[in-house]
């Protein structure tokens, strides 16, 4: 039987997740479910995309996600059902599902509209509970998607700001927070393949060159360096950049580079 | 065999939570575990009433439920099971089972004082571990309730606010403000069946008329609505009414109709 | 199959937890896992060392504990596996299990260099998903821990600070702050032994004798208490001893007796 993944911003004061597990255990019992996070900011579509996206590689194939960052719950946005080669995520379509179906082979979607599925109430305000949690349950009990609702092609896409060029290098910013306080941006590999060392800007503040690791600087020294998603992070060894720099998400980032001198 | 959940007001920053599970998986090994929230405020005996009211309709007949907001811990208050309709409810007898058990067809009590069912030693401070989880897991396992201890009829029971008629409504609380700063109050459908429009009334503000859902309104708009839970809630879209108001739980609210025109 | 259990520093606002989980389910299908917590303070090793010594007693013989509090991540610092009376620990070669080491009646260890059971690609920072989690599951499937990498015989000890003599008994010092408050010392029932009354002072404010129960003083009563892990804990009944007192980690706590009383 697939594992089945959850990932919301419903934060864990509430019992919203117990109560999803339990409609999930009624329906199909034994399933192995994991949390992802709760923790992606309220309403943060944005923060939901790129958590799932750097996740999903991880389960094995079949696993079913459940992403719950539902602004428009109860309004006329669909319920989706995307199949990602040959994964499965559950979830309003509203762009939660963008970098996974941009970076596809193959994406199909469905729109979650046959309520042999849900529970048989369904509220205005917690589809997590009543259609999400009841279809994904549905799916690991071998339901075909096909039986869950109607096909379409137009899933909603989100406009995700990726960096620009500039006079002497790129112009990025600061996508989100770790719980470490390190700074993630939207800079990968990719824009440090001009074999130049690069200078990275944000707030006033320049970090010179990039590290290899934490260790490799005494504490209290801010540093740049490839994270464990692929993304260029900046960092404070044993502190938090986000406290010490006053950033947040959004924060510009320029990254430029050191003509003649090596990554 | 049925599933265990675990509500308690323990947070999640140290190992208690674990330490339980370790408890029930040594005893009773594979059982499923789910943990409803560990975020009741502290010794909030009645936040804690309200969560597992809530959530344990979602979970399948026979479900175990361990419930540990205690501030009587090591106190002569009864460590007690409630058999509720077919589900267990283990717990200190403080109200914690309040609107389980005046919402019943059919309840009985057992005070758990057969200590072949605890930990062979005791604290005086985490029955939880010590007492509670262990008897789930030997409930689990297929013990009968009678060999856990004597019964009893007369548990205690929570004195809940109640919404009191007013000159032209009624006059309720806030009960709890959830994650996303909603403000959920003691109403319910009942207090609407006027088959007026109703006004909400909470720290001088007035909210006119229910929404649908969230997406009925712009961004910042406050709004009053039929929650998941089936009581009135009071939310900002898109954000936290419990912020915008500096409201928290206790605030009084009135509900009054407009007559003549339709809710 | 044995349970593995995950203890870290990650909190859980991002999917560091859920991630590991996948690769764990990837590799060892099934596997129960279990979350002692993700709440240890960022980079406090300490900290981590006494909630994991803690934790694993109330586990079956035979459990994994992964622990990854891992300030050097990235660096020369060993990864480690070390078998303590027939439990497995793995982590960072920090410090982290001293406790446990240090009360064991047999501790071996093995530094996890052996690649084959890492995931196929290493990153400088998140360990705990490329080298500990796949290690804990090929240990949950029965790979043998010789074939995880080369025995060696010098791990890393913290050195924990334990209370000293004083003229009239002992001089000791907050270890931890639990969620409600409470301040856990590194006094145990041996500092008591005497015979005698005790007086606890900590920041100018004195706290004399022992209580049995929280119950046994009125709310907003400032007591000491043998805590459920053994320790001297200073509590105030349904507040936060942290919270009225200003205390935190690291603050000096006297312990002396009043001759003639018993305890």
């Amino acid at each position: 039987m697939p594992i089945i993944t959850l990932l919301t911003d419903f934060g864990l004061s509430d019992t919203f997740i117990g109560v999803m597990k339990g409609v999930i255990w009624t329906i199909a019992p034994g399933t192995q479910i994991v949390d992802l996070t709760h923790g992606i900011p309220p309403q943060s579509v944005m923060d939901g995309s790129f958590a799932i996206a750097e996740a999903a590689p991880f389960f094995p194939a079949g696993t079913i996600h459940v992403c719950v960052v539902d602004p428009g719950v109860g309004t006329a946005r669909r319920a989706m059902l995307a199949v990602i080669d040959g994964d499965y995520f559950i979830g309003p379509d509203n762009g939660l599902f963008t970098l996974l179906i941009e970076n596809a082979k193959a994406a199909s979607f469905i729109t979650l509209n046959n309520p042999r599925y849900w529970l048989p109430q369904v509220s205005n305000s917690f589809h997590g509970r009543d259609i999400f949690a009841p279809v994904a349950a549905h799916l690991a009990n071998g339901v075909a998607p096909v039986e869950l609702g109607d096909a379409y092609a137009d899933p909603v896409f989100l406009n995700i700001p990726v960096p620009t060029t500039n006079t002497n290098g790129w112009q990025g910013q600061v996508m989100r927070v770790d719980h470490f306080g390190n700074l993630i941006t939207n800079f990968t590999s990719q824009h440090l393949s001009s074999g130049m060392g690069v200078n990275l800007c944000v707030k006033k503040t320049t970090i010179r060159g990039l590290s290899e690791t934490f260790g490799d600087q005494p504490s209290g020294e801010l540093i740049a360096m490839l994270d464990s998603s692929g993304h260029l992070a900046i960092s404070v060894v044993n502190g938090s950049a986000a406290k010490q720099l006053g950033v947040s998400a959004g924060e510009p980032v320029t990254l430029t580079f050191q003509p003649g001198k090596p990554v």
